[in-house]
């Protein structure tokens, strides 16, 4: 079940309900949001009888029942469209924003044309990926850790102030914001996790227990958008809630002559379902 | 390309052909097999007229390109299946084993009871998950390392000497090792990468450069067998050769009312793709 | 809704359900088994109260909402599987049959081959195309009635007793009587609904209104479980209720290097949910 | 092989193709276009030596092999894309029309309500199906024959000059036709193949012999593309090149809470591959 706690309830009551939730057997799981604290109680599913114990105590707005597990995500739990906002523009609620570049960065002078190309055509955002998850082992696999400071570097040159970046394994995340920290531009950097790491949990545990980048998540290869929505709430529940959605093209059924399909019905079904820009 | 080292070549023929490899700008990739030491050379496709370089090089018994990009299973990299030995049997090659268990520890009891099963019906395998990957952030995550001591202790205890064991992040394979030589009883066990993992190649890799486990990967959701199968050679191409391939339910296709598909016809087509088991 | 006469009813009664059902603004559908007779009253969903009444009616034995509209195929219906039978056996309620031979007729040696195997084998059922759906309207497509006589007098001469036929149309169901009446020989006829029309639902109910021939309806590429248990259905709400649903392969989800799929799956889940072999 | 015929070739060169045709055990397929006579030679492959017969004899432009079997529909016979035009308007080759209504007619109020629409917001057609067919038996089938006579005089009365309607057997083309030349409107008709009968292969060939009607082919459930195009080739064999092909909604892959899912990458492929509009 997940308690959403009253607005203006006191540490202490905070603190002594994590101490029912766990004496009742349950692991208690805090996300303290701008608006809203929610405290999840993990554990096999509670009675209507626990539920109205907790209703009952100091502190608690709603008891719910996680029916929905994607519940941070959920509309039901937070009425309005998360909004996130990036140095250049925000995304979510009504707000959009583009982003372009090359799938991977091969090059300085790629860089510097995809940076240019972004600066003149208006653009919010550059993408790139330093560390590319490919089929083959044998594959260029991104240069890596040792092109972020001059990816950084030129970007900022340029005036770029949002940067994409795919990571693939936790380790990432730190070796993204030290070279952000020793190339000294204000870059901001929206993390991606690709297709082939939805569903890779303890990935995203890392990325969400880190708060200050938000993370764009790609919907899952051959999975239900109910899986996929389950994965982005990892990230929310971990603390991150600056999540976005990716709508990115799947296999086509049959063998078609074209390799990607991209079901755009999901866009109006992600709205309707969750607060996820 | 992959070039394969000709039995009997001397250490210093295998440096050189590292370095020449190098000076042609390839990343070069040892795998030293029981049998053959294969070379890959990674970067953008060697010309006709470097491979032919390379096959005049001492030490070189043949170079290939990597167009079936998962070379070193293939059955034209070594001719014959390869056989994967536990202590209570062979897999691969005509061999087969059975293995019985729970799909998460959850107590000592259901794990006694597991065991006294495996044993008194003859299978050769315990099987049972301290890290379970669950679609929900809020669904019962298993154990996690805690368990491990008393499962392996009750695992030996009742004669069990081979259990498979998920794991979800490359600290579990240390986890598990620490485990193992703490019970010290002669427990064996096989990893196991998830459908969900199947391209979570951080993982692939960091599992495949452990070599005394033996690694059950299932094939993956949504993807093309050759792409699952790729999968199975960033395992093997980090060094570990003894790689069993699942055959996995998948979603049906269509909302039919029975949860998980599995398409049979696979194992004839790996076995005469690949040398895997 | 579908109404189940009593046991005994009069004819007098029947034809005043019938009216009353008429009277309502639906339209009747009798449907007469060997043991229970069915009248399904079609037109947009009667209210409960107009299901009471009909319910009163002398002559209902009970009155069923169509929400399975699979009803005739059903178990709530008749709770025990369907039986059929052939002059060389039964299929169906734990019995079964084995069918062989090639996907057309291509020529006398050939059928002439295949009914001895058949025979020697002690398979109890010859197959062979006359009417072949093809792909391309440039691919061969059977040689049509043409070869209905000559198959059927090989058939007989060798000892066939069934012969399982693919019909494309509803006039073929007539040209394979006539050859048959022509022939003289006591050979039983399977009809065989193929992937491409499971719902082509005009053939289905002109193959439906002939009662003598059983029929073998496959299940249809890209549609449910439940639309293909309907278009079974529709075979039998025009009298036919010899109906056997086909296990087909189906095309392999992504491009995968073997051509069809077969979910066995379906075999539990058909006798679960239906009387149909 | 696919003959084409010189432009200004004789009635007798032509026959004599055709009895060349029928002497190498082929089955001539002729298909007059408003351009050119194509010649199709069914029957098992031809070898390079016979291409190279029929090449050099008098009447013959080119010979091609049949590869992609949807030739008539195919940019390499004929370069253009096809252009179809009706009383309102023209569709392909850049021209495109809009056509609005119900999917099935129900009652006289309603396609009243959709003609005064149609016209009003100058859309070129009005769709609405006579004959609909339903996944189940027990389902409002269509008013049938009996709508049509009132539905054309209702279009004709508000100025509506094209109908688009669905046919799913070849009766229904006479029926169209006949109700169409009793009510002396001068309304066209566009005949619609559903998905569930795009490999209905006997009522492609029978809708495919009538040429005063154009034809929209819905793409098929669970087949590929090329299927479908070769379902379109059916219709074109048979005479009636007007053919359009429809992009149709398609189950969506894994039980996602929306119904439908459409490929748009469709467009540009036929494109590509075909002159179908």
């Amino acid at each position: 079940m997940l308690l959403i706690v009253k607005r203006g309830a006191t540490r202490d009551e905070v603190d002594a309900l994590i101490q029912e939730i766990q004496r009742f057997g349950f692991r208690p799981h805090v996300s303290e949001g701008e608006e809203t604290t929610l405290i999840g109680a993990i554990g096999s599913g509670p009675t209507p009888e626990v539920m109205e114990h907790f209703r009952s105590l100091p502190g608690v707005a709603e008891v719910l029942p996680i029916s929905k597990p994607y519940k941070l995500a959920s509309l039901e739990v937070r009425p309005s469209p998360t909004v996130i906002a990036f140095p250049t523009g925000q995304t979510g609620g009504g707000h959009f924003m583009v982003a372009a570049g090359p799938c991977s960065v091969e090059s300085r002078e790629q860089i510097l044309t995809a940076a240019r190309f972004v600066k003149r055509h208006g653009a919010q955002m550059l993408r790139g990926g330093a560390f590319k998850p490919r089929t083959s082992p044998y594959a260029f696999q991104g240069h890596g850790r040792d092109c972020l400071p001059w990816v950084f570097e030129l970007a900022g040159k340029y005036g770029i102030r949002v940067i994409a970046m795919e990571v693939t394994h936790e380790a990432h995340v730190d070796e993204i914001r030290e070279a952000l920290e020793r190339t000294g531009h204000p870059t901001a950097v929206m993390l991606q996790i690709g297709t082939r790491n939805t569903q890779n949990f303890e990935l995203l545990k890392a990325v969400g227990r880190q708060r200050e980048m938000p993370v764009l998540l790609k919907r899952g290869f051959g999975i239900t958008l109910e899986e996929s929505l389950n994965a982005a709430e990892y990230l929310a529940s971990e603390g991150n809630h600056q999540v976005i959605f990716g709508l990115r093209g799947v296999k086509t059924h049959m063998g078609d002559p074209h390799r990607n399909l991209v079901d755009f019905a999901h866009v109006p079904v992600v709205r309707r379902l969750t607060r996820i820009p």
